[in-house]
């Protein structure tokens, strides 16, 4: 089965990722009362097979999630034991020492599920949709593991989508740094770009480029009135 | 025309911005007689129209050149009077003070080339074809004044690579930072990327394949042919 994307549209999929970071920054603020700004810092895509090559070796921190609802695939997000400290420290004010305490444990959990459906969410306002989605598993592990885990269940061809962010808590001299593997179903990631109705001509989306016109005419209406009306 | 590429061919679109990346520490090397590593910092895909907003405002200077091969399309690289002003320096031993010197921009001139012609040399290699240039444009003018002459012979609807390069001289505490715009023709791009035989099941380009499959055999041979001999 050929999985065709128009070239035109792979712009979408920088909207998309940037949609995605805008989210995550707005959940911070509203469900953990944390100012932050999230940057991407690279966008790369590879073969799924090449996802352990990119993690490195040693013991990582993960959060992973399978989509039950188009693009479906796999979200996979890592961070270093260091940032998860970083992470767990921010949310409870404690220090970790050695080993995480319960509390930093759900801190820990609740931060990569308001991550995680931040940019979920943001990826499904730019597809015009929603993604239904559960609480991801959050688990430290050897990076083979965590990359055996999340490919489980993915399509070997598959398209991965790898992103490098930086999650900047303003205020503070915190910063994350989280990457993301965003590893959707081809052919429903396919679909999804698809449907969005953008006019590549323009690169405009059309039902912007309606309200224009709309406008527009709106203000001929105006001119052509104020004319009758002699002035 | 639709455009279409093989959503599960796009990680070659990131192996060969890192092949281009890899050519140009080449080029540095062999043509400067500068070590240099040359990282590619981000990726992002934009509409030709959103170049100018990329770009910013004030004075850049830049480096473009017409491509007369396929991926057709233009190639623009951009960097601040600052990075100008140390390539200039690290090239003619001595610093810049106001204006650039006849020496100065003959240096940045060439370091230009040098940067150009590595970074599509690198693509064509992966392209497996060659792509013969000449001499990029080099100037310094407003940002809009470099967007519109290097859009000039651009098509609306094409697809507008962005890279951010960080050329890291070995050594010194010098380094470039590099924005590169990549606009090929999208019809020729999408033709060059379909030529290249990778199997998308494997994602291992079928050639080298070929090549595993022969050397398993062959060293079969030699081990029937020890045996035989009785050792």
């Amino acid at each position: 089965m050929p999985l065709l994307i128009d070239v035109r549209k792979l712009s979408l999929i920088t909207e998309l990722i940037q949609d995605g970071a805008e989210e995550v920054a707005g959940s911070l603020a509203s469900l953990a009362g944390v100012e932050a700004c999230v940057e991407i810092k690279s966008l790369s895509f590879v073969q799924p097979g090449d996802i352990p090559t990119e993690m490195g070796t040693g013991q990582i921190h993960s959060a992973r999630i399978r989509l039950t609802e188009p693009p479906y695939g796999v979200f996979l997000m890592t961070f270093s034991t260091e940032t998860a400290a970083e992470i767990a420290r921010l949310m409870t004010g404690t220090p970790v020492e050695g080993e995480f305490t319960q509390m930093q444990q759900s801190a820990l959990q609740e931060m990569c599920n308001i991550l995680t459906s931040g940019f979920i969410d943001g990826i499904a306002d730019t597809l015009e949709t929603t993604i239904d989605m559960g609480t991801p598993t959050v688990e430290v592990a050897d990076t083979s593991a965590v990359a055996d885990a999340a490919l489980s269940h993915v399509r070997r061809d598959s398209l991965t989508i790898v992103l490098d962010s930086l999650v900047d808590i303003k205020e503070t001299d915190v910063a994350f740094s989280l990457r993301i593997f965003l590893i959707p179903d081809p052919g429903s990631f396919v679909h999804l770009i698809d449907q969005l109705d953008r006019d590549v001509e323009t690169g405009e989306p059309t039902n912007v480029a309606d309200t224009e016109v709309e406008e527009l005419d709106m203000s001929a209406d105006v001119s052509a009135f104020e004319d009758s009306a002699g002035r």
